[in-house]
């Protein structure tokens, strides 16, 4: 008995490697999740389902940097608090954001007693933090393991294209960074959907550099990290209930539609895009939302819900983000793409 | 036999969990390493253990940012080749950088065909990335990891600071940001150092505001991790061949022997920093060296080299970082810091 156990255990531990793709035995379980969205997020198609709607963009706080900062300490803490947990029970926090130094992230990480790792993947940041924290829960390393991210229209517009107060005209391809953040909390332990396979993204590039086109920028690395995970995985996009993207928008998933028909591969209408998805038609929205947190909000309300309900019983969640410099584009550089996947199985 | 064999695997598998320390029990091996710098920090104490030395500081660019892309390429590469392997052989690519959006890793990953975790730790991105990497390794999930970081005297002033052009006079706590790069190979297999443990850090600030003292800022998370670490692996000062932080500075070492005898540590000669080695006095560095390539760069040479001779058998490595941002300074933040470290057998 004694040695069949450890057979069991042994197979357990012996982690399936593919190429680009981790398939997780122990199969970490999201058992809390929690949405913070600013109040045109709340007036969009998830309105109902965010767990908290700001009733201003500032959050009450003095700078629109320090209303980001309160937004992801609140999902965060609404996380921790939705798992039945306490912060000193977290065993580490991974985050990240859009601002210069990921400033939301680490003065966030500075208000909670967590050891923190820092990470840069511009709006692919909620699933490289899942991938990464299903690891260290996986590897048995951390018994409780915290993701999130955030991000806030009105820092990214000042940071990347221009300030509010100068009232610039949006051409028609731009997408509207989301005011939103959304938490994860990983365990080894407990009932919930759980996250079964990752695949890490690499760099992609096809010569993008319209920093107001950044669907276009980033549906290639999408492609390409889709395509790794089909591959490793031996599965094709009909055995998910629901494939979703953050944030190519409107020119990007169609895009992406058409890179992965090259490939073979025929995207159907169980594929979606937040960016797409998150605004009405009436809030104008040009080509979508964008930002790290417009999926990390759909991903920790609408979509966690539905697979704790078994509504959803296989999802292929991918956060795809536009390696955006201001100094590189100034310099002549194209934009990058990088797309990371988690699949979470109820 | 069989039996046995099992039960030794098994015991390797089930990692002794610490609070903030994790042993690794398949202890990566580090086979591969590279350092590249810029002329002044060739002409400074460690020149001749440096990989190479760049003849100018725009390493034949058009910009300082391409430089910099260029040598954490050139580092990347120099590892690879160093550890008898292709870039096809790496899994996974680890980095970050100082500058915004981390372009030069992010460049850089595009110039690989690598899938690329994206990490933001300041100066302390060369150990995040070793503990990171040292978990994919010892939990399987990846058989070669590369970690790398850069930093460029130049392309940091002209972000946090001023632009050379302008001529800014120093002040006399200032630290000299290196223009160095340095990449880890790590596998499961092979001969040579491993890396045996990792402790995550937390974000720590005792209220330092000087962009100028980066030192002092620095130095409280830097105490908090290593008293972290001592409590965790039951160890002292005295069970190291050597400990180093990178980059503290002058003022910052100072105060951290300070700290740590507060909490009843005493750093004896073993102790040293990497930003106050850098540079000979008669380079006037002012408070010594700073940058995550500083450090990353004399692990990578000095360090490691040791390490394979057996002159040193057991080093806490310890890098640090100061989370500055212009815009959080500009609105009246403090700058917090974070310390990360992994200890290296020979």
């Amino acid at each position: 008995m004694e040695n069949k156990l450890k057979k069991n255990e042994m197979k357990a531990l012996n982690n399936v490697k593919y190429n680009q793709t981790i398939e997780f035995k122990n199969k970490p379980v999201i058992n809390g999740n929690y949405s913070v969205v600013g109040p045109k997020e709340g007036q969009g198609h998830f309105g109902k389902f965010f767990h908290y709607v700001m009733k201003n963009d500032l959050f009450n706080e003095k700078t629109y940097e320090k209303a980001e900062k309160k937004m992801i300490e609140k999902a965060l803490s609404g996380a921790i608090h939705s798992a039945g947990l306490k912060p000193e029970d977290i065993d580490l926090f991974l985050a990240g954001d859009l601002l210069n130094q990921i400033i939301s992230s680490s003065y966030a990480a500075r208000s909670f007693d967590i050891p923190y790792l820092g990470l840069f993947g511009a709006c692919s940041t909620m699933a490289e933090s899942l991938a990464i924290g299903s690891c260290f829960i996986d590897g048995k390393y951390f018994d409780t393991v915290a993701c999130a991210t955030v991000s806030h229209f009105s820092t990214a517009e000042r940071q990347f294209r221009f300030p509010l107060e100068l009232g610039n005209q949006r051409p028609p391809t731009s997408q509207w960074t989301a005011t939103a953040s959304g938490s994860t909390i990983l365990s080894l332990k407990g009932q919930g959907p759980r996250i079964t396979k990752a695949t890490f993204g690499k760099v992609t590039d096809y010569g993008i550099s319209d920093v107001n086109n950044m669907g276009a920028a980033m549906a290639p690395s999408t492609m390409s990290t889709m395509v790794a995970h089909f591959k490793d995985t031996k599965t094709k996009p009909e055995d998910f209930d629901l494939i979703i993207t953050g944030d190519l928008g409107k020119i990007g998933s169609e895009i992406l539609i058409d890179l992965m028909e090259d490939k073979g591969y025929k995207l159907g209408i169980n594929y979606c895009d937040c960016g797409q998805m998150i605004y009405k038609e009436k809030q104008k929205p040009l080509m979508g939302g964008s930002g790290c947190g417009c999926s990390a909000s759909i991903l920790n309300s609408f979509i966690i819900n539905k697979l704790r309900k078994k509504e959803y019983k296989k999802v292929l969640f991918m956060a795809t983000g536009a390696l955006l410099s201001t100094t590189a584009t100034q310099q002549g550089e194209t934009i990058p793409g990088i797309t990371h996947a988690v699949v979470i199985e109820s």
